[in-house]
């Protein structure tokens, strides 16, 4: 008999119709003999609904009041679920990220996740019952207030959860099948991997992989959390995250992969502070206000100064939706540091291959620079990490990028494969 | 300076225009200077609407589960009229019942407050800000669950945190200016009450009179709260609910009226016990049972028994929607009480006449009766209090009945008063 911890998103519980065929599913866990927590995000649009109330009462709501507002949704889809599992004879209970005990910090709107104290869900499980948590939300004991976790909160609740409760697996539901070698709908090809270690997938999420938030990732791993990403739509298998290595298993070491997969990231922008004196400590200087203004700053490319001038250019990618607050901070240094102008570029695009094989075989970045250069892709930055290669390339031709490298690491599936991930059986 | 409870209903907080209004009106009190509680009801429909979700998934959904899911109601009110109130440079806060510190029993969809303890909305009000709490919900403490407060929950809510907190007085906003002498929309000429007192209140909520339900009086009396009833769309003042007499103040005690109004209540039904053994304890027995059943008995009529038969017929009114729990209570019995058959009659309707000056005056009843005569009115039933007179009549006599009582204790208002009834002014 096994602990598992489930998490259910917005589109799986986005109607009665999908909230009972959810509640199926967990009745038939249970009636498998394991025990059984739920974490339940907002049914379908109701977070984005809520907001939009808000911004029809003003523009700057305070976000103490916003979370409260907010936490309304989970309160809906929890309760609703509840009733659904208790309706096919099993039970099950409700509660709040208060009552199952996620104890965060203050910050409203982005609170972490300072403790975890699960009594009430553990007696629940120990009496019989499923017990279904609100994801995204918690408590700030000192004030007594309700916090909301920002995004990829309701992942982070049931990693979280898994953890304190020391779960056998936390399950995340979603809508696609697992984790993918290459993002389907760029690379029809791409294989589902069925186990990944937590260091690729951390690159993977970072890099920009959407279907775990780096912050649950990094939960998972700190606490050894063993995370199966499938879909609500099948009973196959879907890609196991745990500290096993890429793809390996007792059965077959020496089969292991090289490398896990290529993720792609259009939500950044890139930065250029031109002119900027070469004197030590100026790009410390800049970073320093870059960061201290909440920006997150990722690759960075500074210029060889040209002799003449004792001028050089700084060139830092971001996210493209904290540019305002970046050139807002870099304005603000403009006489200090004496720079010339700012330059912004939202038109890149950022590729990385990761895998933890890299590490140890020679020769991964002579074959992903030369399958670029063969698809005559421009590279603009490049960053490295033991198990990552990233590069910047213009927007629009990211995705040839992609392909190229996917293919020359022979990470295609064959044709069978592909229909499998394409119908979602 | 004061301290004010303002209580908003549902229909005055409908949508994010409704909420600003009410906004506005609430940071005016606190900027005359005073300190300004509001508890708040769902918006508009959204009780029903979730009301319908739960129904799609389940038609017994467990109360637990019902209480955690219109909670979420309140949750929106609350929070999106705290953004709107700091939008308008006062300060705001909103707070569940819980966080309000109302304390309940463990009875889902109809606890009762067991106690308040409004740390939280004193020292935020002393810190200068306006503090909105969640009507209708509070928490049973020792399973640290939510609970709803059932029918009028509101208005319980914010006349029990009025007591907790020594306010001066608690407002109870409505669509409508006040307590009436009759239901307008029977009687066009009913006048607007100016004061009552918390027995002849009773007595009317007790009796139809909507817009007070009669346990949020009960617990203004008990605790010496004056609640003042009041349009959401005017500034006149409303009627005020206190322990002083009918329309009495101290410039004209001598015109204090004997009647405060005509009540009516067209929610019940008649259920007749045909052919019952005329022996000592049938009564009784046939009584406990239905209580038993949860049904709340108002009015009752035990016919002569027929010298002949030794067969007797008990009546009594209830609530039509207890109709089926009464019958079945009542089908248990048919074999030990030895009863021919059940009656059902849902076509009833009920008139009360109600003021606290008919104690002292006597003729009130004769001529009650006499007007009901006149207008050639049946009476089914009767029952009185000190204060009261009530019959029963057929459902479709009941406005004549009404308009006959009103105009007979002269509480008819002359045309200007209508006019000024009619347009809200």
């Amino acid at each position: 008999m096994a602990l598992i911890v489930q998490k259910y998103g917005g589109s799986s519980v986005s109607d009665a119709a999908s909230i009972k065929r959810v509640a199926k599913r967990i009745a038939e866990a249970k009636r498998a003999g394991n025990d059984v927590v739920a974490v339940v995000s907002a049914m379908g649009d109701t977070t984005d609904e809520l907001i939009d109330l808000a911004q029809q009462i003003t523009p700057l709501p305070p976000q103490r009041e916003m979370d409260i507002l907010l936490t309304a949704g989970e309160r809906i889809s929890m309760s609703l679920l509840a009733m659904a599992i208790n309706n096919l004879g099993v039970k099950a209970k409700s509660f709040t990220g208060q009552q199952a005990g996620l104890i965060t910090d203050a910050v409203h709107g982005k609170a972490r996740i300072v403790d975890v104290v699960p009594h009430r869900i553990r007696e629940t499980v120990e009496k019989g019952s499923v017990a279904i948590v609100a994801g995204f939300q918690g408590v700030n004991p000192d004030a007594g207030d309700v916090t909301t976790l920002g995004r990829g909160g309701s992942d982070t609740t049931a990693v979280a959860l898994a953890a304190g409760l020391g779960a056998d697996v936390c399950e995340i539901y979603t809508d696609v099948d697992g984790v993918f070698t290459a993002d389907p709908r760029i690379v029809p090809t791409a294989r589902k991997i069925d186990r990944i270690s937590y260091e690729e997938m951390l690159e993977m999420a970072a890099s920009g992989a959407k279907v775990l938030v780096l912050r649950c990732v990094e939960y998972a791993r700190r606490y050894g959390v063993p995370v199966h990403v499938r879909s609500t739509f099948t009973t196959h298998p879907g890609t196991l995250v745990t500290n096993t290595p890429s793809d390996t298993s007792e059965e077959e070491p020496m089969e292991a992969p090289i490398i896990s997969g290529v993720a792609h990231d259009r939500s950044e922008a890139k930065i250029t502070v031109v002119g900027v004196p070469d004197r030590p400590g100026m790009a410390a200087r800049i970073f320093e206000a870059v960061a201290g203004a909440g920006v997150n700053i990722d690759m960075i490319v500074q210029n060889v100064s040209a002799a003449a001038t004792g001028l050089t250019d700084i060139s830092f990618t971001l996210p493209a939706d904290q540019v305002a607050d970046g050139t807002a901070a870099l304005d603000a240094l403009r006489v200090e540091v004496g720079f010339a102008s700012l330059q912004i570029d939202d038109q890149i695009g950022k590729l990385s291959l990761v895998g933890a094989g890299m590490k140890s075989h020679p020769g991964v970045s002579a074959k992903f620079f030369g399958a670029l250069r063969d698809a005559n892709i421009n590279i603009e930055m490049i960053s490295t990490s033991e198990i990552r290669i990233s590069v910047v390339t213009r927007a629009d031709s990211l995705d040839d990028a992609v392909r190229a490298v996917h293919t020359a690491f022979d990470l295609d599936a064959d044709a069978e494969a592909v229909v499998y991930a394409g119908t979602g059986r």
